[in-house]
């Protein structure tokens, strides 16, 4: 991807993870942590293992990054001509540690320990972010608890609530995200460490303690059994994201769509240099929606990509496990960009109330309280009778042009179960909230569990 | 989809559950319920939620589908002309409790919670196929766990693994994915009642009550708030069986590579009628695999949709929700298609040893424990040096088409370090297994948790 | 899927030739041909040609469909059972001509030959339903190209365009999508004729002169070599519907975000039982866009599933040409029905010119003109200078809530530069419409070189 | 994407074209058509044309890409703070030139016009490696017509094709792909030129013969009207792209399943540091068809999220069009990596002949030849009983493990019919190849009408 649109989607700290650098720091901290178990069970020397540890703490700028690209083309992956490169730096300061290098792991062990460590890191950003956002969210949501707006489904004006209503609604959302990815954790921030075909067969019999220390090493859980073959681990982390990013789509449409000229109800904060226009001196583009939405369109195709990529063949695959390597650090990246870009508008969000009034008042001309008003003559007549009755009033309103109010007060069928004041009381949108304060104290008192 | 082909990709009782008769009767078990819960609370009459209960018990037979198909597509959903059907139904033996029906819900409530209930329904389904499964790979690891075979990676022969190794592979994703659904639950299984934009406006002060009535009489979870515009439930459910179902992918890619003619180490159960072909009688088609195949192609795309449709607008969407309706039931058909068709293969997978043994002796002139002769030099000479000394002397293997063994034995490197009954031991496949038993244990005994 | 929704996403002509009837019918059609083209070059008696002729012409009611559907499952496709069937059918009144059902065809050649049997009759009905939404687009062009309208980027108001731009655009791109349709037929409309592996060996050195007759009596192209595996004209084909479902989505974007309360320009054509809302009397749902932006969602992933499915094992596949089997008629399908709601829309889109008038005017205070006065300024200070100017000027205008014109008349440099009067002609939206005309004029020429 | 993998994935001169610096190339030599096009018309003075384009030559080099890089995250694209650096490096030495920099156009025509150049661009180079696949696919056909190897299906063996059918069946995708790709370059290498909403509001009269003058400048094609929002052309360029990507996948999955260890048919051109494993030192990994299949993984998702990101509002898109700028240079630079990948493969591909005869032989003990018996046997008994006959012998051969050869000629049924000499005869391979020779002739004449 284009360089220039690095801080238009994604995120740095996020980013910076997943960059080349980042990828071989783990790295180097995988064989590091191989060595150190491999020497802590006997199976090379205390010494190798320190001086490994020592060497390979410094080595990351002693790699040749531009060879290590060539090499990749060939090799079919990094580990290969990294593990070389590795090898004779340690050789350049200890001729026999270096034989101990990497010793009986296989590329892929520590390409998905990596990629592991990088989850996890990234993983503490996109859990912070989220968390931001939540609390933003519930904050929003006491503030605009009574701020009454219209609502609308299927594009059109429904009947009312409350801004906080939304706010708590994506608030609910973030909620679930938080426990699904705290449930997720000790299941796939595993080690991997299998050897060529998931044997560890060159460690002979020690293999399976070497893999508990070495998970102990990197405080990673350690697997029943190796999973170079068996990729729902990555794909769990990746679904996850998926679905975060799915939550912040659906927010960055409705306040897209609340920015619109004609509603004009909210707006992202305003920055210098931030959603003009070249032509349009008088516009204020929706920059982090258009974002978002972006990453919202993306991360899903993302994601059949990873969940085609299952269908891996034998004890390590051929395609599908390199599909992975360009996802699954996009979808982070995608995600973490959302989530950057959505706590800055949840945080600063301009809410126009007048708007939201008028909004509520011209446009229908009471038509949005038709429920109401059905719903009060229901009891009298049935539901389908008030049904009909009052979608006739409407059409009636909207033929002339006239307010609901005004035709259904000249309805014989009202005047005989309701006075004149009765039914102005009826039409007003603030008694027409439900439970929707309920709803809210659900979503506030749900948060109050959470310590972090 | 082709009628033609549901024995092929779907499972029965799953597909039974989203039938169209099906889908009405869990949207009449909803009102029922939304009723009762009304009546419970004092919103409706006694009477009325009984009158209900009692005609919509047997509603289902006066439904006429042909009027409900040709009015879905005009009214956008099912619920609206279904609701109108129900009430006429109900009031042909109780005019008054006609007026309650759906009373204060919207279509959404019901459809939502109707496919929740489905959702319940078919996860019971897929839960216990996963289950037989996961105890059929278990036996099957256990009773294989010493079966030597060659291990594969990027569709070379690597090292010798056993069939048992990779059953139990296969279990512990098996293993994994009973812990994310049970985990996913309370989540998920979740009550949807918020009438026309989440506030239950209707119901007036007693709409929370109502929703924890609702959401009692039909055994679900009480959301904190309405989740019409909030999908992430319904994705997650989604998300899950498309990692169940890329896993048996990934299982199928393995037995129909495993069933090559070249290969023949398993082979599906043979059946009458089954697998055999038009033109050529003597082949025996993998067709579970290319059902379960067809099944991981197909359900990551499904997915991308559901993601997709996340991106819903405001109180309640256009178009996205509408897109569930068509992913979600697939999602669960070929997840329980391609369980089923596994099942079969797993319970009855006939394997032939004698084709395992021929492809771990002849193929590679022993070139498959090269790994084992460069680990036993590696500690006299360095793993990269015994590396180049074992690569050199593979070629030279290939090229001259002998033994590796005898090209080994001839080394002075080598003759100065071991005998050649020494150099015959290491040549062995089934001295160079490592971990794997260590790992079968540990995935069966993960599996004494367990109960069910 | 659900049959209820079937008349609220599909189209009828188009799904029946892709139901299980039709299906059989096109197999028991290229069966025929089959027979007929072996004749003709002397492969199979002529008698023998002519009874399976005639018994197959009432052989579709002799069809066990029940039977066909359990087979099917067991043997991997339907043809095989299918022409087991056909043969006894045949059997029952022509022992000698039941010999030469399906002479030296493989399931494959009949089952792809038929598919694209339905895909040619089925992309005349879609081409045709183009046809007619193109008409309609380009008399709506010339209708409403005066119509002025407020244009929108980014949701946001921008400047001035007209209501016949639009259709124009939407024409045009019907335009391409025809040349797309035309342009493919002679390569994708193609005879499948290649025996088990694609050699036509059981028909000797007749094979060639078979297909050729075959190809014939069925009026589709000869391949130059058989293409069970390459399957790209299949993908072709569904990607060009998918060209044009994309397409329509947008539309439908546009025409439901114009059908807002808010902005309530244009309306989806008003019909008994359409678009009402349970709850919500007054509402009137734009539920052709609801069905359209779902197949927009749903068809790019089936395309998904279909570039995925090309990646096809060796002379014939495991899993991918049974991926397509879902997918192909789905996209038909969708794509249909997209078409139909679409130009049930364009033909009678009800367009509300006052309330274009209104939110042109309205809205934003003269601040959509802000593009023409910069471009007035521009040739006097420069581009950047008069950006500058004017940006000024609009966060002016919106923070003392006052009209754009009275900001801009007022400032010095401005009025050295026009008189009041100059200023007001300016601000007049139907004087800034650029070069609209030139292209609806450019659009309608565009449609004069087609016949049809 | 991680820069290491992209030897690895791409392709350079067309990852070259896609970098950000050639992006801002391709945006300078619009801008600088644009003013020439301007001058032309007499909108803007002929000097600052001529300024404008001699500055715009070396303005590459003052691009501040980091101040580009930060703003593009605050202006929601690239264009926007692109235009202020080159209006002010045109400053810098004309302050009246700088005035028109940009003139009338909106950031999208720079940003379309500019990814349309890229795309032709891009094009040429993938579209003469294709041509290098398809000629060289042309000459293997022709080499190996006559090799004869076992044709598969459902990844059993079936009967036997020549290893230069494959070749001539890929030949001729490759043929259809240039024919696509012809097809459609006057319909999508199109100019974009509209100003804010797709008007030319700003350029008043004449902006149709600027759109002329421009297009001209750039030799690309005139649109009849802006395409801002109906984003066909984008998709169609991609969509062939995916086509030919799937194709590739097809092919490097039987290369890769034909190096199989166990069948060792062919193998991908050896090289130094290519496809070595860490581990093993014994194995050739199909490196090659690893990086194709993971394109044909992941190209097919990309093209997903181009046909959903369609779905743009009105004049100008809200994410829609962001979306885009990541699928469509990765569709590019993953198709032009995968073709470089298997151009390198058809070219030097290792076929072992001994294997293809042993496989014909060895694997299924003349099971292979049961079409070949079945169809010489249907004549005389009709095609379902000679089916019956040979399927049941062909168990009797499995399960006595003997040669079906031996147990055909000992039926009466047979023996009745032919001789011991003719029994042989019909199990040769080799005469039973049907129409291959004549196919591959076609395939090899189609080439002849090309040019280029």
């Amino acid at each position: 991807m284009s360089q220039l649109y690095a801080s238009l989607f994604y995120q740095n700290e996020v980013t910076e993870i997943f960059s080349d650098r980042a990828l071989v720091s783990y790295m180097i901290e995988a064989e590091v942590a191989l060595a150190q178990a491999q020497a802590q069970v006997g199976v090379i020397p205390e010494s190798a293992a320190t001086a490994i540890s020592n060497i390979a703490a410094t080595a990351l700028n002693q790699i040749d990054f531009d060879a290590l690209a060539v090499a990749t083309g060939l090799a079919g992956n990094i580990a290969i001509p990294f593990v070389k490169q590795l090898t004779a730096i340690v050789k350049q300061s200890d001729e026999d540690a270096a034989r101990y290098v990497h010793w009986g792991a296989t590329s892929q062990d520590i390409l998905d320990t990596a990629c592991i460590l990088q989850c996890r890191a990234a993983m503490t950003h996109v859990e912070a972010l989220i968390h931001q956002c939540y609390r933003t969210a519930l904050a929003q949501a006491e503030q605009y608890r009574a701020q009454v707006m219209i609502g609308r489904t299927w594009l059109q004006q429904g009947l009312p609530i409350t801004l906080g209503h939304k706010f708590a609604r994506w608030a609910s959302a973030f909620h679930r995200d938080l426990a699904r990815i705290e449930a997720m954790k000790a299941r796939v921030f595993t080690a991997q460490l299998g050897g060529a075909v998931g044997s560890l067969a060159s460690l002979q019999s020690q293999g399976t303690a070497v893999v508990q220390a070495f998970a102990a090493q990197l405080q990673l859980s350690v697997p029943s059994c190796t999973w170079h073959g068996e990729r729902d681990r990555i794909v769990e982390i990746a679904s996850i994201l998926a679905m975060v990013t799915g939550s912040l789509g659906k927010m960055a449409r409705d306040w897209s769509l609340m920015m619109q000229t004609e509603i004009a109800e909210v707006f992202e904060p305003a920055a210098k240099g931030r959603g003009g226009s070249s032509t349009m001196p008088h516009k204020r583009n929706p920059v982090a929606a258009a974002s978002v939405l972006a990453a919202a369109n993306r991360v899903p195709v993302l994601m059949s990509s990873l969940y085609q990529s299952m269908v891996q063949e034998h004890e390590r695959s051929l395609g599908g496990w390199h599909a992975e390597w360009l996802a699954l650090p996009e979808i982070f990246q995608l995600c973490a960009g959302a989530l950057e870009r959505t706590l800055d508008v949840l945080q600063a969000m301009q809410v126009n109330a007048e708007n939201m009034q008028r909004n509520l008042e011209c446009s229908t001309q009471g038509l949005i309280m038709a429920e109401a008003v059905m719903m009060a003559l229901a009891p009298h007549m049935g539901r389908l009778q008030a049904h009909h009755l009052v979608e006739a009033a409407c059409k009636t309103a909207v033929e002339k042009g006239v307010h609901l109010k005004d035709v259904i007060a000249e309805l014989d069928q009202v005047k005989d179960l309701f006075s004149a004041a009765q039914i102005s009381e009826i039409f007003k949108p603030a008694s027409y909230l439900g439970n929707i304060q309920d709803q809210i104290d659900a979503v506030l008192q749900e948060a109050k569990g959470e310590a972090k």
